[in-house]
């Protein structure tokens, strides 16, 4: 049997799954809070419903599946695997012209690219998407930014910043360098993407080499200097200097940033971002961007307007606003922060099986505790007992429960410490109460290995 | 865009997804409570992992993913989707030599087969999984069993049974009819595996037509005949007519079964089934099925020993036992009983938006609802109050908050019941109460549509 994974991709052992599941709740129940409502899409999707959204270079990134059955034409694909959550989306709301507007969607699944693998990045990933189609009221884009606060509130995240900004302000900056359409505009703001990278000389540099004239882009540089000013005055001093849509933008801006702290985002968390351009092409309207203080490692949610895309790919016009939360990322994130729970195993305790002949107690004594909403793993190898405490302290359980005959003959149990090795004798009636009790009080922090 | 799903796939809209989601973690919670741990593998393996292992035939069911770059000769796979689960965790027992024994893993992911879709057959379905790996003890084939049995329960169902057998028997059978190794006893046994379907008189006429002797099957006739009477009884009177080797499989079924009595499983529920012998070739000791009495659509989980798969597969010499619950299947019958949750959406109320002015009040009592742990959604879209409501209603929400501009003048909220139309005025800072006492005492059935 071949023993290697496809490159890029994981095995979640139960030590990091258990993480992963107790990260991927709290983002669920935050979604389910803020109202949004569960979909679920099928791995695989017709390769017509991927293919020519993402630009030819991402069509050369799916796994295309090998169309099955006799007289098929050796190469001939007729699906792939989903690319992201949006596309799925987009198909969705084609499909079911019953679904209610607004819809609020949540959609937490892994999709896959084959992108060259890298630290951080592989080619089976989850993405934990938020989505509101059909609305275009501002309301709808500051629950987007209030969903992954709470999101990131609830995960225990403190220092963090969401940046944020319009894409129809950086619209008027690119039409005053000269772009006469959406297309010129959008060359423009990929060299602005690339400012944290290349800096400002190479942007301008870039922008100027496009054709464009960098000037145009004056009154922008003066805004991200003034950036760390305050947000009102800035946004006062640059809606003077915008067009119209420019002007709308800023409008909305506004509006985004105050619903969204009436909906519990602290006020000085939220950053205007002015050179912010995030890199899709879709964006119509606000974008905006989370990254955490510390460690940097780039955003880790980020989102925006999107009014057009569906229309574009479904036929069907619905204006649509979204963000996305980053698994990966934040475990990564929240790894080197310390914040995950460092427990090894999920269950509570081990009930440990003295020899043959209490089989039977010791089944019954774990089936007391499950009873009573006590995680307990039974052993069933054939280790003696030192042999389970061993496997009881190699698996980080902070007890054991022995049911050895004398136990058995007096129906009690003994809870043995895994670390102190302290132990007591209860009625085993008690044993349930007793171990939550401790379990209240333990530091769950498990033995060095 | 081109709007079709996949042959056998399907979307999960929110309704339905909510139900989804409910059951699945009522699986989880069971398998937790028993001490198993979760595991995740990748739904993409390399080719040569999954073929040869399931026989030729369902190779051609695969999946399988088309090799990307240049100079790839068309046709050429590398990867396919899993099949199953079992054989990915065969890998991961390959792979991880340090997975400390017993390993005690449950698996809940989808699965993807090309088979010809029908009714409650997808191509793209749930395996909810439980294993255990390096136990022989027939403790672990009982927890298998009770954690099938706890899931059952705790799903909600109560008319059900276990039917429950050993491979060993009927491999004495089937020596005794003339089969002298593996191949001829798995010959017998595939013909013993159709009798509900075909009748006694065409199992017997199939032995007899592959060349085997029928009469070698007369014991095993009279103990299904008196299957229906003391389990018992019937296990000592078959036991006195077995070899060896059958004699063994009596006494594993004897200690499984008291064992699964004391880890909970209801004594009547377990039924000794002498002919079940379960598809799967690799099973070596204990099988068993659950079915519900009604509807009647087959077994909903099923399972059993497999000491010799994870070696032939892997090369490493691990014994296990396993249980698989099949989560369409459940779900079927559960709606066909109607035994799942009725609400139409997860959110509790709805906040609704009086105006544009009262806009920042409402996203503000849907914080404060939040804060206090009700699941609030906030309208978004641009229809009036009264369409508001209706919004509401055929979302199936029990309650909406109006906050107009009196309500936000005054710091109250106006709680309105979307079937019966009566409305209250309370203090905003006691909704979140207000709701969650109401919430526990309302019949949560939504409208009809």
């Amino acid at each position: 049997m071949s023993v290697f994974l496809p490159k890029g991709t994981r095995d979640f052992l139960p030590e990091e799954m258990n993480r992963r599941l107790a990260v991927v709740e709290t983002i669920r129940a935050a979604f389910h809070r803020f109202g949004f409502e569960p979909l679920e899409t099928p791995a695989i999707e017709r390769i017509e419903t991927l293919t020519g959204k993402y630009g030819d270079e991402t069509d050369k990134l799916m796994f295309r599946i090998h169309k099955r059955g006799r007289n098929v034409t050796p190469g001939e694909c007729d699906l792939a695997l989903r690319y992201d959550l949006t596309v799925p989306l987009a198909r969705v709301l084609a499909m079911h012209g019953e679904l209610r507007m607004p819809f609020k969607r949540y959609q937490i699944q892994p999709v896959w690219r084959a992108e060259r693998p890298q630290k951080g990045r592989f080619r089976e990933f989850f993405q934990c998407d938020v989505d509101i189609a059909g609305a275009t009221s501002s309301m709808a884009d500051a629950e987007c930014v209030a969903v992954a606060d709470a999101a990131l509130q609830d995960l225990g995240f403190s220092e963090y910043t969401i940046a944020i900004n319009d894409r129809r302000i950086l619209g008027c900056f690119a039409r005053r360098a000269g772009a006469t359409d959406l297309q010129g505009e959008l060359r423009v703001l990929i060299a602005l993407d690339k400012l944290d990278k290349i800096g400002r000389d190479k942007v301008i540099e870039e922008i100027a080499g496009r054709g464009f004239d960098p000037a145009g882009l004056d009154a922008l540089w003066r805004a991200v200097d003034g950036a760390s000013g305050s947000r009102d005055a800035l946004l006062n001093a640059l809606d003077a200097d915008l067009d119209e849509a420019g002007r709308a933008g800023v409008q909305t801006l506004r509006e985004v940033i105050d619903l969204a702290i009436s909906m519990g985002v602290a006020s000085d968390r939220i950053r205007f971002a002015p050179s912010l351009a995030r890199g899709a092409d879709y964006y119509t309207g606000p974008v905006f961007e989370v990254a955490v203080d510390e460690p940097k490692v780039g955003s880790v949610a980020g989102g925006g307007r999107y009014d057009n895309l569906v229309e574009s790919l479904s036929g069907r016009a619905v204006p649509a606003v979204g963000v996305s939360l980053g698994l990966e990322r934040l475990l990564v994130v929240m790894e080197e922060l310390g914040m995950l729970p460092a427990r090894r195993t999920s269950a509570e305790v081990l009930v440990t099986v003295f020899n043959a002949e209490t089989r039977w107690d010791a089944a019954q004594a774990a089936t007391d505790l499950r009873r009573h909403g006590i995680a307990a793993e039974l052993y069933v190898g054939d280790s003696s007992l030192k042999g389970q405490l061993k496997h009881a302290n190699k698996r980080g359980y902070p007890w054991v429960v022995i049911v050895g005959p004398d136990e058995a003959a007096k129906n009690v149990i003994t809870l043995r410490d895994t670390r102190s090795w302290a132990s007591e004798t209860l009625p085993a009636a008690d044993a349930a109460d007793r171990i939550r009790a401790a379990i209240g009080s333990v530091d769950l922090d498990p033995p060095a290995r």
